[in-house]
């Protein structure tokens, strides 16, 4: 298999049918990204690289980085985190709070806000300064240094922050956070606020397509069991409300963010990284999911 | 009709009877209360004085503080107010989240919590000493010095009050709350926390008698329409979710709290506070609330 | 006082100001209604009667109907009633059937369509002949025969009952219905689109101005306490979702009906009903109510 | 691989951990079924079969019964489809009405009793026996006669279908649904009722794994994308609110049903059904789960 044909291929037919979709609004700092960046990043289990188009160029991660914390509390505090969150579909938006009144302060996935803040929170229990270590984590998975808060982007999500503030208090009223949640929050929309490249994103999930295991780190990450709970995870609920739609079309595991880009892997085989910032109405990049799906298609992948 | 009379054996016979309840545990501080204490205060238009048992003992006015505060606003933001929360009945608990996003961050009522945290907020965004002015606004309502703020139940209440900071901060998400939400809750929780006795309960309910004019303060104090709103949104929201059955077996406008009070006006005839802090699964107190039954029966006074 | 006087200048002042709103058009036969209509009819408790503009006219009485079918049921079953059927305000729309999952098949109060449904089967369960007993029940609060079923609206209703019926099921789910619910929904169907006019309204109302006791049946139709305990569910549950506003600014008991009328009464002193087919956008028609706020304010009454 | 080998060394495993739950008891005529009873049948794509246990003995296949409803639809429908119910996972019990509520009408998936009741009107909408061309399909997908509908199954259902009937009247009351409500009940009750056994299960399941062509049928059932949108389906949706556990857990597409059943397929390999009556609190099986869990893990198959 030529990959790197492949993802030109799919390059190409994205940039002639050219779905259009909006870019992110709520804050201005990613409103003023240019709509048409578009870029493919494909690792092999080797470390090839196969990039196309806008490939090497930073963009803001934002809930790409649920991952990452999401793998770091998974090695530190294994099965006891299920206490804590749950690990099923949500029917409902990712920042609901009706929701997490029924369940009585247990959120439904770790992806969805509330479960994201929970994760956030056991990580600052554990570290003196958080942030520093989910750098230094993401770096590590990458094989260099190439995470870069984007500060702007940071104090603008803060400022609107008010929502997840709210998250987290209620989730504290349930016994279900240790923190302070300002702090919490503060950390919680650092990480959101990284920037990374299709291709060190694609670098970093590696170890999810290895069983755990890091051709960067040179290390397990997480036991190849924890992988898969990671990988099952993001196929039922990497993808806000279109989850199952993801999973059919697609059929791969994958996270995305609402910055546009798009963090997925095939397992045994690769990690792929999509980014175009143009939204479909259910907040996932038009572009990157049409190059995903005809990705699969070419491969004659199917999951299913 | 002879009012000392009247209250006496109301007293007698629910002493008689001895309904008990569960004194509110929810922090120590209130836990700790004597579940024997009861007593009754009516103060008529000329400001003549009945009282039976330990009318005179102060006790936590808890949400019975909802009424100052509206009253406060209502006088600052005329009818600008209604836009900011409604007027109708919750079917949901006096807590709920839930609801709130239901209806896009619009309380249902200025007595379920989310509605009394707006009503403090606008009260902060007026004042530079917000609880300052709620104490002189209820000691000019009172006619002396009669408002002490329990240090230790506000402390308490400060360490348990994740719920109100979350709900604040959904507020906010909704565009619908000015200040910085801990100070607000912090008001919110003082003003909560205040002692006051049966009578002076009574006496500060006065102008809600009397179409909005108090003969303590010798000014109107609301419009007497606004007082109607007033007693209108007591009747109809007043007492949790217990509201139908008080209007039913009362027939008063009235607004009770945790503490075992409750405050309430016959209109053009007197106003009466009861306190006992024994509550029923409603949340409210059982025996203030068969005292009033058995006064309004004994009174022929019928609402319907 | 001159209560002819009185309803004939509020008549002119509503005429004049002219408010205007939306016929009822969930089915063809209400949409048809002249949607100028307008009419007054006060009945005091010697009966006499005082009337303005089309107030011996025949209308849709709608949901008004739940008044006659809960007393008669009240009447029967006296308090075991309240086990089926709770007696609080709703905070969801009048056919939500989300409610009733999250109260586990107990309808909030008589009056949203899962509890009068509640009603119709405990007088189906009681009756050979429901409908005819409401006809000669209502004939008989009236003095007269008055009630007639328009057919056509009963027939459309019924071609469009799939919620209502949807709701008799979902309480059949909980144990809480006892007989077949098509039959129970014609019944509730045939009961709502029985036509009277205000006069009628008015007579059939009086006994819940008179403490139970009806001058026209010359009997008490109910024990006094059970006369004031509808008077109270009417006052925080008799208009949709418009009960604390039509409570501060009517203050009094009523039910409205999306035929345009509302019945009321001033306990003591009369009964009331006044019927304009435009409503407004929360379903209570906007003449009517603008009529009973001029009333009690040229009355100086005030429940409050 | 000795497929037969590997069953049977599961099937060991399993009865030696003999893992306990509860049979579902909310119909007499289910928790008659001996509790004790394990089958395990395997069928690879060339149709050979492979089985341990209780694998030949019928049972009631209940919610399965939807893959095969479904995927009839599908093939009749095509892609319209899915304006009429969508492909999401549900965060609500799989009975829920406040959720349809909330969404107007459109069920979030076809596996939750309201997408079921949806895809079954829709048949009814085709055919003047809809039972019969059910038992025909599944008949033909099998390569024999083996559905039998357990006529006091049905029966006992049909007297407690009051929450299938409400949804769909509800269904009704949005304009999703075509068909007499009790017609469509009835036939939706009479396929849950059927009875197959393991290895009947499992061949009928074959095409699944198979692109969509079905070695028994000897023809293409559904196109291979339609095959792989069932599989999707299943894997997100197929295991009330343990899909997401499941999915880590055992990794492969499957729906479960409340008699115990599992019918599962691994794609381009085989398919698989287990059966044990004994279910854990979500209402899966708990030996049917264990047994699936084992076989991935000893197959060191790994979707993710």
């Amino acid at each position: 298999m030529d990959y790197q044909e492949l993802i030109e291929e799919v390059y190409n037919e994205v940039m002639s049918a050219n779905p259009r979709g909006k870019v992110a609004d709520y804050i201005p700092e990613l409103a003023r990204v240019d709509g048409d960046k578009f870029g493919i990043a494909l690792v092999d289990l080797e470390g090839n690289i196969f990039g196309a188009g806008d490939f090497e160029e930073p963009f803001s991660i934002q809930s790409i980085s649920k991952v990452y914390t999401l793998t770091m509390v998974a090695g530190i505090f294994k099965n006891k985190l299920w206490s804590r969150v749950n690990v099923e579909p949500s029917g409902d938006p990712f920042n609901s709070i009706a929701q997490l009144e029924f369940e009585k302060g247990i959120p439904r996935n770790p992806f969805i806000n509330a479960g994201a803040l929970v994760i956030t929170d056991a990580l600052t229990s554990k570290f003196d300064d958080p942030i520093a270590e989910i750098s230094k984590f993401i770096n590590e998975l990458t094989g260099k240094e190439c995470t870069e808060i984007n500060r702007e982007v940071m104090d603008s999500e803060l400022r609107h922050s008010e929502r997840n503030t709210a998250l987290g208090y209620f989730l504290k009223a349930y016994g279900n956070f240790e923190n302070k949640v300002e702090e919490v929050v503060k950390t919680y929309v650092a990480h959101c606020a990284m920037e990374m490249s299709c291709v060190d994103l694609a670098r970093s999930f590696s170890f999810l397509a290895n069983d755990g295991y890091s051709i960067y780190a040179k290390r397990e990450i997480v036991p190849e069991s924890f992988a898969r709970r990671i990988n099952s995870l993001m196929l039922t609920c990497g993808f806000y409300d279109e989850a199952g739609e993801f999973a059919f079309r697609v059929g791969l595991p994958g996270k995305s963010g609402v910055g546009g880009g798009v963090a997925s892997v095939m397992p045994h085989k690769f990690s792929i990284a999509v980014w175009s910032p143009e939204l479909n109405e259910k907040g996932n990049s038009i572009k990157s999911i049409m190059a995903l799906e005809l990705l699969t298609d070419k491969l004659k992948f199917s999951l299913f």
